[in-house]
């Protein structure tokens, strides 16, 4: 008998765990991610399905494709991904895979039969945690980026994504058949948010994804004694900095949107010196492309007003910008009205906005985040939510791969 | 003959320097610093200086002391250090070993004779920029600092103190005779900020250090997702540090004194995430103990009025905190009067505080730098300037170790 939700819950709990924080790291093609990937294939194979893999890593475990087969025309896929942020929280990624195998066992055990093939995904990369771009394995495996532009991504100690691939006994490679056919994505995934403890529902539907931009910010100012250096001799990007972080956050805060400063370098970075520069990430999200827009231009604004004043030189580089992702209307409409579950935008980034943008009907169900704190030790769900999301996501992929009715 | 100082200068100028950024990377027991010492004992065995060294690399070479001797008593030392900041400037340290070099050759051709020894020292890593303990080298030499102690302080990747000291061939150990019976130190500095421009003097005599206090201000919030987590609902820590940065600049500025924050570390430094944790180096120097109380003080309050809006925590540490340095009055009055130098304070740490604080009659030299930049790749001296100051060094050694007239 195939594990049950709670016991594949344990076995996960430990892989990647800090000690010291109680956080993940599981880092695409590190032990921890790999010790998941083998895991979650140990697990297809005890359930009889079908493992297909890309030349990336991509996975999708099939019920009803015999193997060698990449005929999976008319296709249900549900999955989300195994990897995690740096410290991250357990639900994000994996709740969404344990849940598709548990909601499979369901329907077993309801003695479902699919009239077309269902499959169970693992996506890699999924936060950009290593690499810098988000869902960079469904990009691939829709054609979304290139392999000779992926191949050429480094991570922070300089490793190649091709190297890192190959290290994991990858061929590599951009041609994926992975998604053939495949006619519907469901996404189950923890709330990030507050919306359904608002709503007091422990499973939601959403509507689409807000609109999403990472933006390189160079402070650049003049290295000087810290001591020596009088105060208004100085040209120090950390204040400017310091002013744009502040300033990034009132303006998100007025406009109910979101401007985060998480990632920061400093150079040199010596407690004794003036520093030369400040590079520092933005992270902004809004409702609508043109808040976003708007969002941006204020912070830019008021950070080179300062820069000015602080005689420091700030430069801008937008190194990705993702629009608003509408999922299906239709199918999101159909699956919650039934049920009565609320539909709620998100503004986290996710494999399925990466399917839906590649033309592929999409749903995403999310469960109750008592906190709503994520990408985080801290991120939770009770066991008797998750389970509420295995029963709804079980319902749904009866629905949609069962005999029409 | 030996190299004159134009030629001792340019020797120099290619090591550790960085290409991209034309500042030096020369950290104790690394090439670039290893390489200078050896230079500067080739230099000294060019001259007929007898080379002393110390258990963890600091030298002194000895005109009138024979080889294996240890005894200089009555004698008169005069140096710096060849060590730098990370990217520092050209000037901090080796002007005053290559000056001092140069101050020799030229009382010798005055057909001076000393009456005492005569030392030119170099001291190990006296800017901390390794082990995080500044004139390290200097507080070993006079037992400020126990060798069971520095042996234990590590640098950023973890290696111990002792072990780098024993990478370069040294045995380590606190025993140090190196200074025994020394009767006068003498440094000669580029100054690290325009008062000798605002005087229009090329060489200053300095009266004293300001007292220095270097603080880890450690922020701690809760990590979040960048997109999904409401600004309000929120503990981020960025915000609390980007205040205190802001508030410590004001408050130093408004005092006319120092307050630095040139070091930073992000946890877990990832875009799309909240932070976790920010630890920040609060670098904080004033005219006497009672207002770097002050003003410590004033930034340590506001920033934890910040901390309890933004429901994050602060913990701060002092690391070091060093009293002020009052060098030997009657020297400097003594050099300065006959002369018509300005007498100027410093807010930089120098091992002729270190020297002067363990009792020795200690005096310090100032040249002129022309945009008091320091700790810098531009970082700069005129070379007019430089052997004026040679000038100045020869006069001054002449005086202390010459025949009492």
């Amino acid at each position: 008998m195939p594990d049950d939700f709670e016991t594949m819950w344990s076995s996960l709990a430990p892989v990647g765990r800090s000690a010291s924080s109680g956080g993940y790291f599981r880092q695409p093609f590190l032990s921890a991610e790999r010790e998941l990937a083998s895991w979650f294939e140990e697990q297809a194979r005890a359930r009889g399905l079908t493992v297909e893999r890309d030349g990336v890593g991509n996975l999708v475990a099939w019920w009803g494709v015999s193997t060698g087969s990449t005929d999976h025309a008319g296709a249900v896929v549900t999955g989300s991904h195994l990897d995690s942020v740096l410290d991250g929280g357990a639900y994000d990624g994996p709740l969404g895979v344990v849940s598709a195998l548990a909601a499979l066992d369901l329907l077993v055990s309801r003695g479902f039969s699919p009239s077309r093939p269902l499959g169970v995904s693992v996506f890699v990369e999924e936060e950009g945690s290593r690499f810098g771009l988000a869902c960079l394995g469904s990009r691939l495996a829709t054609g979304a980026v290139s392999w000779s532009r992926a191949k050429e991504l480094q991570d922070r100690d300089g490793v190649y994504f091709a190297d890192a691939v190959a290290s994991a006994g990858l061929p590599g490679s951009s041609d994926s058949s992975l998604l053939d056919g495949v006619a519907t994505f469901v996404e189950l995934h923890v709330e990030q948010g507050r919306d359904l403890v608002d709503r007091d529902a422990p499973v939601g539907v959403a509507s689409g994804i807000w609109p999403h931009g990472r933006y390189r910010y160079e402070f650049r100012g003049r290295a000087d004694h810290a001591g020596t250096t009088r105060m208004e001799d100085r040209a120090d990007p950390m204040l400017t900095y310091a002013m744009t972080a502040l300033a990034a956050n009132k303006q998100a805060r007025l406009s109910g949107e979101r401007a985060t400063f998480g990632r920061l370098e400093v150079t040199p970075n010596s407690t004794n010196s003036v520093p030369s520069g400040v590079t520092a990430w933005l992270d902004a999200r809004a409702s609508s492309p043109s808040s976003l827009e708007e969002l941006v231009g204020a912070i830019e604004r008021q950070a080179s007003e300062r820069a000015s004043r602080d005689e420091t030189l700030l430069i801008v580089t937008a190194e990705s910008v993702s629009g608003a992702v509408s999922f299906s209307p239709e199918l999101a409409s159909r699956l919650a009205d039934r049920r009565g579950w609320p539909v709620i935008p998100t503004a986290a980034g996710h494999d399925a906005g990466i399917l839906s943008a590649a033309g592929i009907p999409t749903a995403m169900l999310f469960v109750r985040n008592p906190t709503g704190v994520s990408h985080s030790p801290y991120e939770t769900a009770s066991v008797q939510d998750c389970l509420a999301g295995v029963v709804a996501l079980a319902d749904v992929l009866g629905e949609l791969a069962g005999d029409p009715s």
